[in-house]
């Protein structure tokens, strides 16, 4: 709990292993999470590779921590396995298509946060690329992805060589909702974001970036609308490419 | 790491409340998940009120751990909380997409898993109901979802009734690619599936099902292509109702 409690992401790494059987331990422990059906709709691709690492590092737009985590992994929708396990039992599978893109998903994110909860616990940082779905089409290539897998999202492992402060949070009322969606006014968006807007960090994050507001730099800066749109794009051809999407 | 690696689904709960403190320090817990920028897009629904539990109650197919857990709980993407935010602060939001659904959802179960693994921490017995992505319109209008949110899981919250066993998973061999996707021969699928076959449970499951193989229950009986399909057009029109799709 306390671990689950004090977490940052840990973005610089100790050059040290993981060992195959710690990895192995925290990877077992992760397929315990829950999954639809118990069809276990997902595939882990370990990079520990120094040239294959090089090779997936523009998918993530040259972040460091792809070469200088000991251990990356590509959690991956993975339809295929159930598929080809149907087609050897005489049975015709039918999951190639938008219902088993996102079980899928739901599958490989539950496992892959099981996975992080517990490296977390046994000392390890991990961080998230988010840039998995900006560049779907890379990350199939550089690790050969086939039809009906698709890479949801990356996680770098290390022994943490940083101890940064913890990031800030909205408060629980912004998120949780009493039985129903309250929808927000314009006070409860100034209230709820007082405490994150008052911050020094963002203050300065706002002058270097030269903008008035803290949201202009996600929406001017960090997040276009038109980067968003043609990420939109790209994601939906890939989809398609790998078989989720006739 | 116990209650990790010992977990397994509870569909059966005492009838016994599970106190707002002990909730709200777990989803206090959970906001602590990465986050794609610090964004936080999600929102949760907590479920409390019997009636509200009776409308949700056909989305899930009449499951009884709906009407019969304490807590339910509905994790939704949402960029609307976000997006209102710039729309205050003379920024121009492009959040409206798949990019941003499939970010969503990323943020979204994150902070779901983790929320589970530590009630189960604590105690508590979780299940997932993966019928979220197959009537997400009866949820979005029985919780009041508005535009630019949607529900991607739900997950009831009680004190265990039962001690079910541990239910099987593949051997990590058939989940684990190193360096990159290695793809299944005939005879992988066997070795790999050999173990979840021999289960007297699934040869009672074949047999009760009056199929010759336990994909064919799948595929003939639980999820079906045909349903698969309807069920991809349906998640399709909602996501453009609730703004993510033009």
């Amino acid at each position: 709990m306390n671990s689950m409690k004090n977490r940052r992401s840990i973005r610089q790494y100790q050059p040290k292993e993981i060992s195959p059987e710690l990895l192995n331990e925290l990877l077992e422990t992760a397929c315990r999470a829950s999954t639809v059906g118990n069809m276990q709709t997902y595939s882990v691709v370990v990079t520990r590779d120094a040239e294959r690492k090089r090779r997936l590092s523009p998918a993530h737009f040259g972040q460091p921590m792809v070469e200088e985590a000991p251990v990356v992994l590509t959690f991956c929708i993975d339809v295929r396995r159930f598929s080809q396990w149907c087609e050897c039992r005489q049975a015709e599978p039918g999951y190639d298509n938008l219902e088993w893109f996102v079980t899928g998903a739901v599958d490989a994110l539950l496992m892959a946060q099981t996975f992080c909860v517990a490296a977390e616990e046994k000392g390890l940082g991990i961080c998230y690329l988010g840039t998995t779905t900006y560049n779907p089409d890379l990350i199939a290539e550089a690790l050969e992805l086939p039809r009906l897998v698709f890479p949801i999202t990356t996680v770098t492992v290390g022994w943490p060589a940083e101890e940064p402060e913890q990031t800030d949070r909205l408060p629980l009322a912004a998120i949780v909702h009493a039985e129903v969606y309250h929808d927000y006014s314009p006070m409860d968006i100034d209230r709820l974001n007082a405490y994150k807007e008052s911050l020094p960090a963002n203050l300065q994050f706002i002058k270097e970036n030269g903008k008035q507001t803290l949201a202009q730099v996600f929406t001017d800066v960090r997040y276009t609308k038109e980067a968003n749109e043609t990420m939109s794009k790209k994601l939906w051809e890939v989809m398609k490419r790998q078989g989720f999407i006739r």
